[in-house]
């Protein structure tokens, strides 16, 4: 029964007959990352920055996480920066890019503007609201003169201008002419993410790279600001392949709990501070290089890294098996409903998409997601994004971006199964839906 | 053997042989809170923000901590706000505090110039250099005009002015005339430690916040800014009585790893975004209601909970018990040095210290603190805070803004006891020295 199986005392136990099914919201801890997290809670709590033995050892297991993370995506240890959580690392980025922007003018003479940042319209909120925060706040301050030395005078940068790039309802994805064609001379950052939470759909990253990197050098040959680029991979590590070379980003997203490791994160940034800027949001006792002061959180790093061991031996074989698991699901979905109830809401021609992820539309009237869910009996999964589980009935702002007709889009569900979900959780599941839909449809009959 | 006596699997365990007297630093986790992070891995691993019941589960460990928390501080659970350790809640409290600066200024027509922030001149790097920050880059902007429209436009405060009150060489205080005559019409916030994580002096933040309640109302009436005042709790909790209350602050800052709890930590802000200002540094998922966004890090959550439990059940214990070590310590220096050869670096006139430090130096030539530590066998201790453990031979900067003298201060050694330090850790601590000090004091004469 998925990750409730053993009656051991291992992570990943739901409450005994359910059936876990919303591994992108968050994923249980595998076991060798639990027990990495307790040794280094009980064996290496000193403080990583103290010379004495204690916090040697500390100091050293960070540093071992640090070459796992490197690992894992394909990047130097020196590449990876610790943070509190994708949320960080995110607002850290766009940061970061303002304030190379604002610095690389020349003078007070050299007004370039205010910065610019092309992002996609179906982006986490960590990514989507510090922007739009950044843009109301140039919208509220003064326009046109001044801007120069006020932007210089930022702890974080101060104000921004972004294109929200609508995905192409053909794809799902973000396409890489229409990002392209957002780029403006004061751009200074595209953050496109690496698969969206919610349809699954992978986005053409590493062709957007290519692209912009001939784009770069253009701009170099005539003065412009280079374009950073920046990719969330929070819902793809450890579901699909990751590599910084071949993605060819500037930075890179990590998220621990999505991938089977702790409530922490980490930025990959490309040669931080040389290659590629690196901006801290906080100043402190010198952690991480002075990227992201702060005593370290050893047993959360620990564990992190012991998560990317596993991804990186592993990633082939997990992602096999829930691709598996996944097609399982949607072939019983149609067998049990019939074909002309179910719309797949992530079946775009020409995307592909993440291997766990299922979003799908019962059709039929008083078939709301939520109502759904709210009848099944073991079933747990959401109908969209965890941090917008309280907006109520609305069908998600992602899907109708995706061109979902809105009636379809109110009644979605995403299910994503993870490493330990099997086809008996499958079979649970969908009578579970089996019999909530019967008892809704029921109820509307009356 | 203080934390190493068990030959359990309980954290706290310092190598076998060794005397750990750094729990300024850092201290282990309490056993008790272990067990709770550890229970919450495995038991509550869901997202705080799923609707379903893995979900809710974690979502309520995550309010039970807040109300253990606001217990302990006598606080009410609304006040608290979980953050990534005391770096960010410091950070947050200064860039909280010029911000409202900024935004309570009428109109542009308004403008009451750069907001001004009173420090001392021992704080914590997590204070001292955001501020440090703030001051360059309003240096280096343009100053003068257009400052109203620029400030309100930062992501984070755009620039500052700040006074570190040097602390009296006399009590090793920031005393309160000195922090009252450093406010100037434009100071917003008043930030002061609540005890130093070198000398243990406890400040007089309860005396200075009824002054500084007068003073406000005065200023209301003459339609001057309010000023805000912030402590840094991080050595005082689990070794003093600490409240909100009597102390009379606006915020605290709370630190998981300084008072046997894991490595995150917490703001206390009185009725935040009500009564008292809080603006967040991230934007994102909307947790802690937006103040600090990012799924919540619930077994870390859980275990500071829980070491919150403790600390209010059994501070008065525990303080007494480190108070007594603490002076066996000193006394068994004096006993074994002689009272001529060791200077506690930490007794001032008039002034409360921390139960569990010492701070103290072994005169003599050829005798600096981090010479002396290295001839140790057992004892692990530090020289002075432990982000500075890179900074060589030089004194202590803390002990210096004391008035302690530099020949003196450069022998310092930080000895910080626990709750688990013995009479019987002291006496091996104490020939630890005497061994080391008799070792030098012999390469010295050759």
């Amino acid at each position: 029964m998925g990750p409730g199986t053993e009656p051991s005392e291992a992570p990943g136990e739901a409450s005994e007959g359910t059936v876990y099914l919303d591994h992108n919201a968050t994923t249980p801890l595998a076991p060798e990352v639990a027990r990495a997290v307790q040794d280094a809670l009980c064996q290496a709590w000193g403080n990583p920055s103290s010379s004495h033995p204690a916090g040697r050892k500390a100091k050293e297991l960070v540093g071992s996480a640090r070459e796992s993370l490197a690992r894992m995506v394909g990047g130097r240890p020196e590449d990876i920066v610790f943070t509190s959580g994708g949320t960080e690392a995110n607002n850290m980025v766009i940061h970061t890019a303002c304030r190379h922007f604002q610095e690389s003018q020349a003078g007070p003479g050299d007004s370039r503007g205010v910065p610019h940042i092309v992002t996609s319209s179906v982006e986490h909120d960590s990514i989507r609201l510090p922007l739009e925060q950044l843009v109301k706040e140039r919208r509220a301050g003064s326009p046109g003169h001044c801007q120069a030395s006020c932007q210089t005078a930022g702890l974080v940068s101060g104000l921004a201008e972004a294109t929200f790039v609508p995905v192409s309802p053909r794809s799902g994805q973000a396409e890489v002419d229409d990002v392209l064609a957002a780029i403006q001379p004061t751009t200074c950052l595209v953050t496109i993410m690496l698969a969206n939470n919610e349809t699954g759909v992978i986005m053409p990253v590493a062709e957007l790279s290519l692209r912009l990197r001939a784009l770069n050098q253009q701009r170099a040959a005539e003065g412009m600001p280079r374009v950073l680029l920046h990719t969330d991979a929070a819902q793809m590590i450890g579901k699909g392949h990751v590599d910084v070379q071949e993605l060819g980003v500037d930075y890179l997203t990590i998220v621990g709990h999505k991938f089977y490791g702790p409530r922490i994160g980490a930025l990959y940034a490309r040669g931080p501070g040389t290659t590629t800027p690196l901006h801290p949001l906080l100043f402190g006792g010198g952690q991480e290089r002075n990227f992201r002061p702060g005593t370290e959180n050893t047993p959360m790093i620990a564990g992190l890294g012991q998560a990317a061991e596993l991804v990186s031996k592993n990633w082939e074989a997990y992602e096999a098996h829930m691709r598996d698991v996944r097609d399982y699901l949607e072939a019983r979905l149609e067998a049990s409903f019939g074909k002309q109830r179910i719309h797949l809401n992530s079946h775009f021609t020409g995307s592909k998409r993440l291997c766990n992820t299922s979003n799908f539309s019962i059709l039929g009237p008083g078939l709301q997601g939520r109502r759904v869910l709210a009848c099944c009996k073991r079933l747990l999964a959401s109908v969209g994004a965890a941090c917008h589980s309280e907006k109520g009935d609305r069908p998600s702002s992602i899907l109708l971006s995706c061109g979902i007709p809105y009636e379809v889009a109110r009644n979605a569900l995403r299910l994503s199964v993870g490493r330990d979900t099997t086809h008996t959780d499958v079979d649970l599941a969908v009578q579970d839906l089996v019999q909530a839909v019967a008892q809704l449809d029921q109820d509307q009959a009356l």
